[in-house]
């Protein structure tokens, strides 16, 4: 790797890739100044057009050609086919089938031939590996390509142009080749900066490499951050991350429904999980920011609308603020109202009640109430629960 | 109104208020080139916070040493509450006790002191005109105000000197403030460039009022856009837009829903349904501007969470790709099955099924399943029910 390259690509990628806001966040909750770097914002929705750009740009005439192959469901996909669309080269993508019919779409309407693979990742990048002997066109790596990671690389460019005084840039992590471009140029031009990494818990696949100091393929992924969901670095991800990256740290998958929640809430930008594990780790104090001035990188937005609703809910429970209990009551005019005044009474607002005639643990006289209602934290609900307790209603859960 | 006030709110705004992006939408299924003014991404999540904040700017020291009173349960609260509080001034807010937690928390985390008062907006707003006259302090009017036209007029500004060609200008309309002042610095500084109004349909005050000649009071207002709910636009605001407006069209509910998941999906942008109208007015054609240069403005962002996944529900409903059948079936193996298989080779994504013995339109013996499906659009979904209906099911829905 070198600095001439990422200032290539960042020549090279000009007419054809967005140069997106740094956006300052004033309402996080921590001790630390803001902003966000938006490549959810960028074209495609993620940052990943920029390394999928340069590599291609970067082929012989002869492999122009022939057209690139590539194996995603998701960003590298939409990456690869609107550069190659730009170029007027044929993007061949090939897609596992449990993939969201958006995303596919959203790849067919970039003019990418798109091959749908029976099962899940790995048989799709099996199939893309054998169509690719066969028809000898360049496989585009996700990550571990230096020209890849090169055009990931001028991200850095841009932040340390518009933020002169930044100290801390943190960057989500999966394979690694987003960090590893940003952290090669950083250090090489302003060592003083920190890199952080940050990885999905279910998938820490660099945090383990990099502990053990060995390249480590974890045994199985899990994380509802697909972006990020991978079970080993590159080989030269891995040696520019144990160089140039000064720490990486893990977010849960709670954690980070938190974090998308936020900036959707706070902020009003739509991330994915992969986008927002750099938030969360922020929110959730996994690296000592304070008084720092920091960047946060938000990589990505494409989330299925689908799950959106699904990770919205995660956020609300995790923060306290969709709460649920089951209270036993003795069948017996007037209690429904009384529970109803008590809960309005303390600022809570009731969503979803089912009142059922008995349940498992009660009284065969008895019935119980599942509420659901939106609180402003934890503690107020456990305020509610003690009030509803000091007046002699049972809580079952 | 002069274009110097506007000039001067420009001023006074500059340290306090951001200069918002404006993002290019790559992905309109429209053919006009736009460009979205994305006020969503401005403090306090909405242009609101321009207007208040020039307005009170403007009041004289014994007035702001009073304190400000207000109305709202959404974007001018928090525009009124951040304003007072950069100044140092003592905001009172009056909500309507329908209004969701979030926002009211949002107005309290902004330092104002928030009044519930029972009922709707029109309850909160007598209580804040009384307390008014108790109290002597100025209450900041949500749009019928110049001076909070004119600090709402600073977009334009910013919009014609970030898009020195644009052609049209596309804006929200609820009480016709935002309108007012954009259309008033459009129509003096570059007369050419058209400015357009949209209202929700079942809340279109400003509409019927332009159509009638004369400022009119519709009997209610219907539409989940809260922010534009607005039963008649002031004198001053229905005086400029009279004068400045091109024209204002309305869009519904299902369109808005429409443009926020649209704007979720290939923007990465939340919106509300008022911040969203705009959109909604381009991609479902309600406005000539084919092969245009346009910048619509996307107002705010501060929609609920809790009703957001509704949205989303309802906005693929109306693009066709979320669908729903009730297929009768005989009570026999293998036809979930065959009807599983059916729908997979059409390269839909079923993502509900709810098996019933019986249903009220089917035999005794059969039984009926309902099914709730990912489809690509409404062709996409008709073609499915001619294939069931051609192997010999019948679709009761």
């Amino acid at each position: 790797m070198t600095l001439d390259r990422i200032y290539q690509a960042a020549h090279l990628l000009k007419p054809a890739v967005r140069r997106t806001e740094i956006i300052p966040y004033p309402w996080i909750q921590s001790d630390c100044e803001l902003y966000l770097k938006a490549e959810n914002l960028q074209l495609t929705g993620s940052f990943k057009l920029r390394g999928a750009y340069f590599k291609i740009s970067m082929l012989s005439d002869e492999d122009k050609k022939k057209g690139v192959i590539a194996c995603s469901a998701g960003n590298h996909a939409q990456g690869v086919a609107l550069a190659a669309r730009d170029m007027g080269i044929k993007a061949t993508i090939f897609v596992p089938s449990v993939s969201p019919l958006s995303k596919i779409e959203a790849t067919r309407r970039l003019g990418a031939e798109v091959k749908i693979v029976d099962g899940v990742y790995d048989d799709a990048h099996r199939a893309a590996l054998e169509y690719q002997k066969e028809c000898g066109m360049v496989f585009i790596h996700p990550f571990n390509d230096e020209d890849v990671i090169a055009g990931q690389g001028t991200i850095a460019l841009e932040i340390l142009e518009d933020m002169p005084d930044v100290e801390s840039i943190i960057v989500p992590v999966g394979g690694g080749g987003l960090i590893s471009g940003i952290a090669y140029a950083v250090k090489k031009l302003r060592p003083s900066c920190k890199v952080y990494g940050v990885q999905a818990a279910g998938a820490g696949s660099m945090y383990a490499s990099l502990e053990n100091g060995t390249l480590t393929k974890i045994p199985k992924v899990s994380t509802f951050a697909d972006g990020i969901a991978v079970r080993a670095p590159g080989d030269i991800t891995f040696d520019l991350c144990s160089q140039f990256v000064d720490q990486v740290v893990t977010v849960t998958d709670d954690e980070i429904a938190t974090a998308i929640l936020t900036l959707m809430e706070q902020e009003k930008l739509v991330s994915e999980g992969a986008g927002a594990v750099s938030v969360a780790a922020i929110l959730f104090d996994k690296l000592r920011l304070t008084g720092q001035k920091v960047c946060a990188i938000v990589s990505g937005g494409n989330v299925d609308v689908n799950i959106l609703s699904r990770i919205i809910d995660r956020g609300l429970r995790t923060t306290g603020r969709l709460s649920e209990m089951n209270v036993e009551m003795i069948d017996k005019p007037g209690q429904l109202q009384e529970v109803s005044a008590i809960i309005a009474s303390l600022g809570a607002n009731v969503v979803k009640v089912l009142h059922n005639p008995s349940g498992e643990n009660t009284d065969i006289n008895g019935c119980y109430l599942h509420l659901s209602m939106e609180t402003k934290n934890k503690e107020h609900f456990q305020s509610i629960k003690d009030t509803m307790q000091a007046k002699g209603y049972r809580i079952l859960s």
